[in-house]
């Protein structure tokens, strides 16, 4: 395929030259090892990477992937792109509260992505590199005639037995999430024009907001010392909340009650909605929220909330973990137990 | 698509049940978490894996994707497809001279692969672990309309300061490879029918350890400590022994003089093949040999020899290292210079 017949098939957001034609060893050079440090000798140049921790401290690693019309969409801006793939890893280490440090790049790309896509995409690793704090130190590139796809490892440090489990949960703990649930939901309806979101008749900057929470999440690093100060047990929101909520339920072997109108909404949602609105169960169900979903004993209850009024984290409690004879028991606005047909979105 | 649509569609190996209709979640507690170490803390239970450094020692990292139809045959065992992607980032930590110990795996997949093929893949990472001593401690599933694509992180240990880089080779420096050179070029040209593999008329036994050789290669641990306690320089041979000693003496930034004649052939193709015939130049540019190519300082060399007879490893000098305004050279039988169109293989 010409160059010229690239630029004609794809539009202007994937023209230029081919990228996978400037050969895996250019492709890196030019794009990715400038995000790498070359004066900790870590400037992809070598077959592996070598990382040093901490005297007292220990390395807390996870892996997470997202691929193309199944986690962003085909027509997402490739910053977006590649600053959500370094997010959803951020996320899930500040809710073992661990501090982001190193991640190495999967990189699987096909024909269609030219030269001036993956210098964009690169920009948005850069962007998230920036807020989190965190370095590329190694990563493989390899040609699919599938989607793209791109798989993020990434490793963080917490002291020495400090990394909180999905199992800590205790009888009386409080629950609490961070942020606002289920605002992704709303923005990839509206990626996707979505008759039911549309229906909502959003500002146009509402409809902005929810629609970079979709596609560039930004999870706050400094809420993982919070995590790792006061939670007994943590994960990061990414299958919806409620689907969520009960694997850590059943990691802690505990049950939970929940109280339905205590879930954090975004004010421009809170209005229009009730706790039985199909609308109200996709936010609460839905996939891509990359907020914190922690339990905290009673006696910690008051620290966790001064710290995170200090730390600018909006923390809500949703409701307490009870006995696992009891199970997971949901609660609307009359006191009422509400059951869920879906329970968790499957990017699946 | 039903199960019988499956079958009918795929053919035996890849027949049986689709296997994302079981889910992400039984997915992973079916074939991937009986891989893990619930003992550990390592159940792959949580959103990410807590890892502990030996006191004294560092963590060497290392990830490496293969792409169906790129890096294996869309027929291959499964089995030998596990297997495969464990032994691709094993043979890069031996390089750097450090010892495999735990990996995270993605695995993209799509509708065309059955639980039974799952389950196979599954036991060639369980005999991937058993040969290396290596635990799986996380990892992601998603779902694709692409080509299987399966990238595995790996993490070993070294003592701090320890990792055998590309870049440390010096003037004077003996140029060993292990094993010999060119075995997957071969089982890769029978596995496609190819007319110049099949001209050779090898035997069934010699097809089908060249086949072996591409499909499921078998780097050796022991190796690692060789390497450490002996290399100035090393790297994993993987695109190539042409291509990839051009990458060490960029890295070291140096020359080198390589007797053509001196690199290790499999006794069953020795005879058949001189310096200048095509075959050659593709066994020694050609992908997919997972043996290490090092470099080792000439008062070194004795007891190198001595520790590799009694680990039964096979090394061999070619060459030695130059100063870099002498460039690389590659000399044939009768001591005159060659060149190399085409120096290395490209997965791309």
């Amino acid at each position: 395929m010409s160059d010229n017949e690239t630029d004609q098939t794809l539009g202007a957001e994937k023209g230029g030259s081919n990228a996978l034609a400037l050969g895996e060893f250019d492709l890196i050079a030019r794009f990715f090892a400038p995000l790498s440090d070359q004066a900790h000798g870590l400037g992809l140049t070598d077959d592996a990477a070598c990382i040093k921790v901490q005297d007292g401290h220990e390395l807390v690693i996870t892996v997470d992937a997202i691929v193309e019309n199944v986690h962003f969409l085909a027509f997402a801006s490739p910053e977006d792109v590649g600053f959500k793939a370094v997010s959803v890893n951020v996320s899930d280490l500040i809710a073992k509260g661990a501090k982001p440090l190193y991640y190495l790049l999967t990189f699987s790309l096909s024909d269609d992505f030219s030269s001036d896509w993956v210098a964009q995409f690169a920009q948005g690793l850069k962007d998230a590199q920036k807020r989190y704090g965190c370095l590329l130190v190694g990563g493989d590139t390899v040609r699919t005639s599938g989607p793209l796809t791109i798989s993020i490892t990434m490793m963080g440090e917490t002291p020495h037995g400090a990394m909180v489990k999905r199992s800590g949960a205790k009888e009386g703990d409080q629950i609490f999430v961070s942020g606002t649930i289920g605002d992704a939901v709303v923005g990839l309806g509206l990626c996707q024009l979505n008759d039911e979101m549309n229906a909502l008749r959003l500002s146009d900057e509402d409809k902005a907001y929810f629609t970079q929470r979709y596609s560039a999440p930004e999870p706050a690093p400094r809420l993982g010392t919070i995590v790792r100060e006061y939670a007994t047990a943590a994960m990061d929101i990414s299958d919806g909340l409620i689907g969520d909520l009960e694997k850590l339920c059943q990691a802690s072997g505990q049950g939970a009650d929940i109280n339905l109108p205590l879930i954090p909404i975004d004010p421009s949602l809170k209005d229009r909605i009730t706790c039985d609105s199909s609308l109200f169960q996709k936010l609460i169900t839905g996939g891509d929220d990359y907020e914190v979903l922690m339990t905290v004993a009673p006696h910690n209850v008051e620290a966790l909330q001064q710290a995170a009024l200090k730390q600018k984290i909006r923390l809500t409690a949703i409701g307490k973990i009870t006995d696992r004879a009891s199970g997971i028991s949901y609660y609307d606005e009359s006191g009422q137990a509400v059951e869920f047909k879906n329970k968790s979105y499957q990017h699946f």
